[in-house]
């Protein structure tokens, strides 16, 4: 008999406890050519709330604002309950590194969400099953090799711009390559884990890095353990590309069919 | 010859110099019920920055976050500039009222933006012009006399639920009621200017509260100065209405056709 090992992304997102300061540290498995993966940074900042003692409900909303790289090595949050009513919680987060400049700056509500009408107006997106789609190759970065990218629909191709832009929409299934039952963190995570719009739009790679994202959960913890899921089936777009700044809008849904999370970032890029 | 009176929404959004301490006050012309008009208290955070000593280029996100309400009178802006870039700056408001806690928690990001590759993938939604549709008759909330309202498509009625919702979109020409060139200011705040979708799938008005609001801009002050308009086509939409919150996406077009802002926001009901 062995001890189970922690998943990689539990091992990446791990944070140690404090009160208002808590610290974390980068992941090699979790790495994005010139910094930690977005997705994981996020991440790691919602442990950090939800493992909180104070903290009250499930996450609703989470913005990230990406300041500046983070170097490899431990870094600190600065964890600040902003402001509780009865049912909600208002958080700053603040990450930093060596006492420097702050490199990430966060929003978070949390709130105890109560029974209520329900009406989801998004149709789940027609999609092939999991299990006719083919997992995009293994790709350099080191974050994207964690998961498991199964395209129904717009799948990155590279090899330069035809005379129009191609389609920014994608819809695809994502998974932990390494398979770890869906909770919150791993759905903020996944929220950022759509190659860049601008990529697919000009089927090239150029220089690009997320500035600010928000993702708004639509279901809680139990509500969530109860779909006990693996992957999400999950879109993305985009609006507009213009003047050194595109936007990406997403979507992650249950493959029972329930919308998940929605997701919006907006994102520098050089072309 | 009378001096020009300053506009109601130049008012409402007044803010008294600082450094990282401003002021500004509740306006009576923008006010929803319980509270000062979401969009006036974005844009008089959004305007505290713009006209910071030490602000460098455009808005290019502004996430608000709803803490609590806000009494009408005077409140305080603790703005600080987190972390300044070579072409990015990281910011972060809090507005409170006599020393007490944090009722509104805001981040925004402002760029200086270069020229780029540029691509407008969304398209601009068919509407019948702004001369051939009628104004929304006036409500109780005095912020929504401030603009007018001309639908579209998708305008509220009440009158109760039928069998099944009404869908949650709109398409609308918002402007100021009293004309006022639309600035960064004017945007942000009509970006926050729909009724809520939760009113219009039920067909009735709700308990309802805007939690956390994000808009990004897609253009910088002096490009929005040369479209000089009045009035965006704004379309609005909603994805789900789940376990007392429902989310809110939106779009705001320049009538030449660029679009200029997206905007996404999750908000309390209660049905």
């Amino acid at each position: 008999m062995h001890a189970k090992l922690p998943h990689p992304f539990d091992e990446a997102t791990r944070v140690t406890a404090g009160d208002s300061r808590w610290q974390g540290h980068t992941s090699d498995d979790y790495w994005a050519f010139v910094g930690p993966f977005g997705g994981a940074t996020a991440a790691t900042i919602l442990r950090a709330l939800i493992d909180h003692p104070q903290r009250a409900g499930d996450p609703l909303s989470l913005t990230v604002n990406y300041c500046a790289p983070i170097a490899k090595g431990a870094f600190d949050l600065d964890v600040r309950l902003v402001k509780a009513n009865r049912s909600s919680q208002h958080w700053c987060v603040e990450l930093s590194q060596d006492g420097g400049d702050v490199a990430t700056l966060a929003t978070a509500v949390f709130a105890e969400r109560r029974p209520s009408w329900s009406h989801q107006v998004a149709k789940f997106p027609d999609a092939k099953p999991f299990e006719q789609t083919l997992p995009f190759p293994k790709i350099a970065a080191s974050w994207a090799n964690q998961y498991e990218f199964r395209f129904v629909e717009g799948e990155m191709r590279t090899g330069g711009m035809k005379a129009e832009p191609d389609s920014a929409y994608s819809k695809v299934w994502i998974s932990d390559r390494s398979p770890r039952t869906l909770d919150m963190l791993s759905l903020m995570s996944m929220s950022d884990a759509f190659f860049g719009r601008i990529f697919q739009a000009r089927r090239e790679l150029v220089p690009f890095g997320t500035v600010s994202l928000t993702t708004y959960f639509h279901t809680d913890a139990d509500e969530l353990a109860t779909e006990d899921i693996t992957r999400v089936l999950a879109t993305a777009d985009a609006k507009i590309f213009h003047r050194s700044y595109g936007d990406q809008t997403g979507e992650l849904w249950s493959p029972n069919g329930r919308l998940l999370a929605t997701t919006t970032q907006i994102a520098y890029f050089k072309a």
